[in-house]
């Protein structure tokens, strides 16, 4: 019997270990973005602290202005070193009413079409995924003493929240963190029985406005019409965003946006993606982005630009007749290629200024950016990465594009300049970021020995 | 000293008491539209029939399937007969961080110019309003035993929340309510000195609706564009309702809306109003509405439509990249002259309708609806009312309109085919539905004052 196949049996036998560890981080409610549960996330980051200690890491959970980041090292190997990248902060709840158990209690559940699923909140995003790799170094460690590579766990506590702080504390620190080449689990297989790796990721720029008019509320009866309403202004910015075609309006939107390379259309063609089983799965049909596009380019090699939140006025129950002082609205933009997030941000501004009533004021708030990146799949690390992902899942890793914005695969190259491996197994039903998010027992279990599998890989 | 004198003589030494009952009043937490104020709604209804009782009426609280009417007779006089309305219930009091003190715990305050006002959520709208009437019929009754007229009042506790039972209550006690002439106080001064009457009121045709996309929140990063948004719909939907003239496009809308007479047009235009005066007190200064028309013309006998709310996805602190699966609006238009509540309300839905994607779904929800109303204003009850008033505030009286609308005042014609007095002593700067909610002592005092005078002219 191999070292690895070893190491792939412990990991089964120990699933029992892994699933009580990973409902204990669960129970943690680490909301990065709402300041109240800042003692949950800095608990969250002392217990991966603690278990990587106990594994025989190297490990601490530092402080940062904002939530700590956990790093851990154990460097006993010798060979290619890895830096391997995780969130243990989660998204908000709400609205809660529509989970159909606490977010913080996680079970293991049976769908009625037999699949077992770890739910509650985290569970895909990012703690089922980043517990994964902490159980498949466990493995090594219990069988062998020692892992197959020289390895740095970075842990972060505001990727759902900007994540202002890691960049700096990268800068600060890396000589410490370089490593040979970067690992990050953030991200979805193809499908549930083909594992892939995200060689494409889009970026971001969020923005938050705030259109404000009277200095108080106003009666609709006494005001209406005469009186700037700031919901009215802001409905006519954000429309005014899109044209017929459903593209985005601002100039020089898509600056830097080429045509798909027709090789990596074709490659994408074969996936058997269709817009109707995409929407479908969420009660939808109908394709909402630009005419003509098909729905897999346009979530993987087009930008977009969404109203993640809008509101003002009265929204409780009933009816007030009232013109809100103010309305808000936050817009995100998923950056693709060679688009500027500044630049971007800025067109936004100069569109909300040049649809304001002169008596009115916008006030903006940044909510982080990063550009989108492509990396070289022809890397040697890719391939061995690809074979491990490939043998474990019998049926060949495919190569993929993601529309998420996982801003620090963009700071890993820029700030230590460090290629990266994106290998994750949750699923595009996960209902990560809504209520009743889920994650595969399959994907754990599998994901765990994928990442065993990876790590001995690397090492050869 | 004739009666009256002896009346106003006595309203002035009974102030002190007048107040206290109007706290008494203010302190009950009749939040109407929010089923957790149901209680305090009763209790405010329960007070109020005893206040009466006290002063000699026959009064009671009746229950109906929302809030009780309080309905109080006392008929002992002789000559016309008045119906007197006001309502016990107050608008909600978000945002509560804006108010300088608690709405509900009333005070007296002297403000920076000296004048003194009455704090508090209800003190204009309408609670002292209604009790300057009430102290009224106390001043009567404690100087001569008896009221001047015989009188029905008639306290409404829905009229911020729809006002759906009343309609209903009317009907079923025709022969009971009926009087030859109705009194309402929930309107106006033209300004601080100027008493007036309003004899022109916009109707209203409140409505929400709600935008249903996927049957969950999803990622905007995994389905940004491709996956329907319902904030991008609505916010598409609101803005169409506008022209660039500032006029609404639903088809049919300007039906029934004649361009104002030129007689009542040159009696508006020697009030001497101004829209930098009008809008420069909450701190605006371009009218919105319709371009080419003045603000004046707009608040009182142009239609409106006003999105006093709106909401979608995540508004709370921070950001969070999700494509919400509903959002909604609440919409009311202010109709003038002929408008049809009904049909304008299908005309919306239809608007809707027609803007939304074969995938999504649109619900709505009436909110209460009533026609615009004119009166004649050469009735001799009217020339009563306005010499009263005349000669309290040592100025005359005017005839005017507003832009609010009362749709009791339509019941009562429709109903009872009564004419109505609308007399009220509110100013523009009362802050009604909006934070610190204020009432002046002068209006509260010479308001008591004024009806007083009214019920005696009442009864020549």
């Amino acid at each position: 019997m191999s070292e690895l196949d070893r190491v792939l049996a412990q990991i089964d036998r120990d699933m029992d270990g892994a699933l009580e560890r990973l409902f204990a981080v669960l129970r943690i409610k680490s909301i990065s973005t709402d300041p109240a549960f800042a003692g949950d996330c800095a608990a969250n980051a002392e217990w991966h602290a603690e278990d990587l200690r106990a594994i025989g890491f190297d490990a601490a959970a530092r402080s940062t202005p904002g939530h700590p980041i956990v790093v851990a090292h154990d460097r006993n190997a010798s060979g290619p070193s890895a830096l391997f990248y995780g969130h243990y902060d989660v998204q908000p709840v709400d609205p809660l009413d529509l989970w159909d158990r606490d977010p913080f209690d996680p079970v293991v559940e049976t769908q009625a079409d037999g699949t077992k699923v770890i739910r509650g909140r985290g569970s895909a995003d990012d703690k089922g995924q980043l517990m994964a790799f902490v159980e498949a170094c466990r493995a090594w460690k219990a069988v062998t003493g020692k892992l197959p590579i020289p390895l740095t766990i970075l842990l972060e506590g505001e990727e759902e929240s900007g994540g202002v702080n890691l960049p700096g504390f990268l800068d600060a620190n890396q000589d410490e963190l370089k490593a040979d080449i970067g690992l990050i689990c953030d991200t979805n297989m193809w499908d549930a029985t083909t594992p892939a790796i995200v060689t494409m990721l889009r970026g971001l720029c969020g923005e938050e406005v705030i259109i404000h008019g009277a200095d108080r509320d106003l009666h609709s009866g006494f005001y209406g019409m005469a009186a700037a309403n700031p919901n009215r202004i802001l409905a006519r910015i954000l429309a005014a965003l899109y044209d017929d075609q459903g593209r985005v309006t601002l100039p020089g939107f898509y600056d830097g946006v080429p045509e798909l390379p027709g090789q990596l259309r074709e490659q994408w063609g074969t996936l058997g993606f269709t817009a109707e089983k995409f929407l479908g799965v969420v009660g939808l049909s109908v394709p909402a982005g630009e005419k003509g596009r098909d729905a897999l380019e346009m979530v993987w090699s087009r930008p977009s630009c969404e109203i993640n939140g809008m509101g003002g006025g009265y929204q409780g129950e009933g009816f007030k007749t009232v013109i809100p002082a103010q309305a808000s609205a936050k817009i995100s933009f998923r950056l693709v290629f060679d688009q500027d997030p500044h630049r971007i941000r800025e067109a936004f501004r100069a569109h909300v200024r040049a649809r304001l009533p002169a008596d009115c004021r916008a006030e903006f708030i940044e909510h982080g950016s990063g550009r989108a990146i492509r990396f070289p799949d022809t890397d040697p690390a890719f391939a061995k990465a690809r074979k491990a992902l490939s043998d474990e899942w019998g049926k060949p890793a495919v190569f993929i594009g993601s529309g998420g914005s996982i801003p620090v695969t963009h700071m890993l190259k820029t700030s230590l300049g460090m290629d990266v491996v994106l290998a994750g197994f949750g699923l595009e039903d996960d209902r990560i970021h809504s209520p009743n998010e889920k994650y595969n027992l399959v994907s754990f279990q599998k994901g765990i020995r994928s990442w065993a599998r990876i790590l001995g890989a690397l090492s050869s």
